[in-house]
């Protein structure tokens, strides 16, 4: 299994059905991601947007929660195998260990461009952004100091865009008067988007809406751009190079390698290519849910990777498994659109639920309503919803930490001493 | 300078003093130190009790912070040398580095025994806690399960007593009933201290009071216990081997290297024995203050590393500095002693003002009104408060998340895929 909003909605559902459930995970935290970003960029901490597996199914007695890593399944043999050799054997299995960061193949591009899918992944992301700042207040050269103020951010989906308009707000506003050699607001947020418009799958009227925002906050939207190169500390853009000392990976995503193993049918990204019920095909017994299946025969596309989408998968093979269990057929999986959401920058965003657009201040509210009611656990929301109405009323950011083990060269916090 | 206690309140106290101030940390934020233990028990967020330094300042006008990890001080030619070779040129020096810890000249403890200075410090021991009750959870070996739930602190001060109060809490109340193979109330916390009584700068019935609450709570408290040698998983007391499999670091510190690079003399903790009046003997320009001074001017005994020592000698220097520049004589340091305290896991403390000496429930409230009114920011009070109220109540502890590189070999997220 897994504990993203798959494999615990699939747990959670299965609560009082005749089954022992074991649901594996390498982490031992569920991570909120849809405000992963907020962490990259500083304004909540981790312990605001993740919460231990154990202790959201803490009261459900029929499940076992391990902290494991899984190296393979072994389909023919109804057996999930551990990093360490164990064996776990199963009547029903529900695979939902999600998606990394795809680099279409230019691998080495990961280390200067780093994505966004874990809590630690959003740490790093967080002090290189904070660390450029620091770094560019002790450079006397002019033209270093502009390299280091510029932040590009590859990809202009949902993530992409709340990338470049919290990172636009943190140096316009959050960083002001606090720095005496640089100008925060003299900082360049770039966001590049291959695809003939930034989040594409909103309707037109978002589109532009989200783009008129963005340029408005001072973020240069750049669409039609393909990245054909990125160096440390510069990306190529057509024929271009562009300078940059942050660059951040919002683009593209890979199922989980856990899909190779299975000898199966992928889809290009590595998704398994599932049947309507989502099973894999010839195992009916074997679910896929969420970032790691790929699922066409509702609408002929994809599916995309968003929670609603892997919550529902888990949902439904929860349902059949319990179908099965009093000899009932297991129903095709019918996804239902509860629509999209993105924010721009500082109290804007864009809303499509399909029967209704929204865009501007109304479409935050509602996003920041959605986002507060799905997040797990009380402590959680009420501390976020204290963080954002300070840091809406202050512009401040609360959690500017530079912390961990650092990526870079120049500014490097050592075991050392220093004043 | 430095961000610490001392750094903050000699820049705070320059605020209208006709001078340019420039503040060197090597991290960007200012940590309140007293709270790390909860932070490293889960209790907290790192961003709860850290603050960025030059939020902090922002409103100051003569002051310029800088991230910037110093290499020496040439005291002759008044200039501080940056690792990367800058050098910045003072009038007046403050040197407050602060102290990291000391393992008695054996440096090999360290990765055994990790200590408890900054947050990543904090954030390791977190991270070690919470792993050894997830390998236990899948360790089918009895022998090995208590060895990987024997927690071992090493040090009966303020921070050892802390620990081991707050650890056992964690393993008899937070993870109750999470665990399927572990009963995690079989966890054993023993807290080793080398003088005759834990708590040795207390007066007697507080420390007959701390010792007797920790026994209830199941600590064992060894006293007269000298650890002569700490191996991976074992700690050896005299002569006999406990094998523990997290061990903790609450025994010594040493002021930071950099004193030694100012060629004036040191005490056996590397601190600089600083004169009367907090300077460096044969440069009145340049103060000492925190953890880096030793002062024993007052009673003959060198002052505790605590923050109100810090405090007040940096607001000493300041004030010495102000009086200098009006042509006055710098006055002696005066340490003014508000009282010591420590907490003994939930609800219970014990507090001595001098003139009046708390326990239990009492010191608890008392220690948790000093703590919450000193602390940096109004937005961490709230969350702090409310953190510590739901905890309270429900004995969870919110910020139970295994991130970052692991220390450990068995149970170790990677990069690599897993459930």
């Amino acid at each position: 299994m897994g504990g993203g909003f798959a494999g615990l909605q699939a747990a959670r559902k299965l609560a009082r059905a005749p089954v022992t459930i074991t649901l594996l995970d390498r982490h031992n935290h569920h991570v909120f991601q849809p405000l992963l970003y907020q962490v990259a960029t500083a304004g909540l901490s981790p312990g605001d947007i993740a919460s231990p597996i154990r202790w959201i199914l803490s009261k459900q007695q029929n499940v076992r929660v391990l902290l494991a890593d899984v190296a393979h399944v072994a389909l023919a043999k109804r057996q999930v195998y551990l990093e360490d050799g164990v064996g776990i054997p199963y009547d029903f299995l529900i695979l939902a260990t999600g998606a990394a960061h795809s680099y279409f193949g230019r691998d080495d591009w990961q280390s200067h461009a780093p994505g966004l899918k874990t809590l630690d992944d959003a740490l790093a992301v967080r002090r290189r952004v904070l660390l450029a700042f620091e770094q560019a207040e002790r450079q006397p050269d002019p033209e270093r100091q502009r390299h280091l103020l510029t932040f590009v951010v590859v990809g202009g989906g949902p993530t992409g865009v709340e990338l470049a308009g919290t990172l636009i707000e943190i140096a316009r506003h959050t960083l002001r008067r606090e720095y005496d050699t640089i100008d925060p607001e003299s900082a360049r947020v770039v966001l590049i988007e291959a695809g003939s418009s930034i989040l594409g799958t909103f309707p037109k009227p978002l589109r532009d809406s989200a783009r008129r925002a963005l340029r408005r906050l001072g973020v240069e939207v750049w669409e039609n751009a393909t990245v054909t190169e990125i160096e440390a500390d510069a990306v190529h853009v057509g024929g271009d190079r562009v300078p940059a000392h942050t660059i951040l990976w919002a683009a593209g995503v890979a199922a989980s390698p856990l899909a190779r193993t299975l000898g199966v049918p992928l889809d290009r990204a590595g998704r398994v290519i599932v049947e309507p019920d989502l099973t894999v095909p010839g195992f009916p017994n074997v679910f896929v849910a969420g970032d790691l299946a790929r699922f066409t025969h509702q609408t002929g596309n994809p599916l995309p990777g968003v929670a609603q989408v892997a919550k529902q998968g888990g949902a439904h093979a929860a349902k059949s498994i319990r179908r099965r269990l009093k000899g009932q057929d297991a129903l095709p999986f019918h996804y239902r659109d509860m629509g999209n959401m993105a924010t721009v920058g500082r109290a804007a965003a864009v809303a499509d639920l399909g029967w209704l657009q929204l865009t501007g201040f109304v479409a935050w509210l509602f996003w920041l309503f959605v986002h507060i009611f799905f997040l797990i656990g009380f402590r959680n929301r009420v501390s976020v919803l204290l963080q954002w109405a300070s840091s809406y009323l202050t512009y401040q950011r609360s959690v500017r930490l530079i912390t961990g083990p650092s990526p870079d060269s120049d500014v490097t916090p050592r075991n050392s001493a220093g004043c």
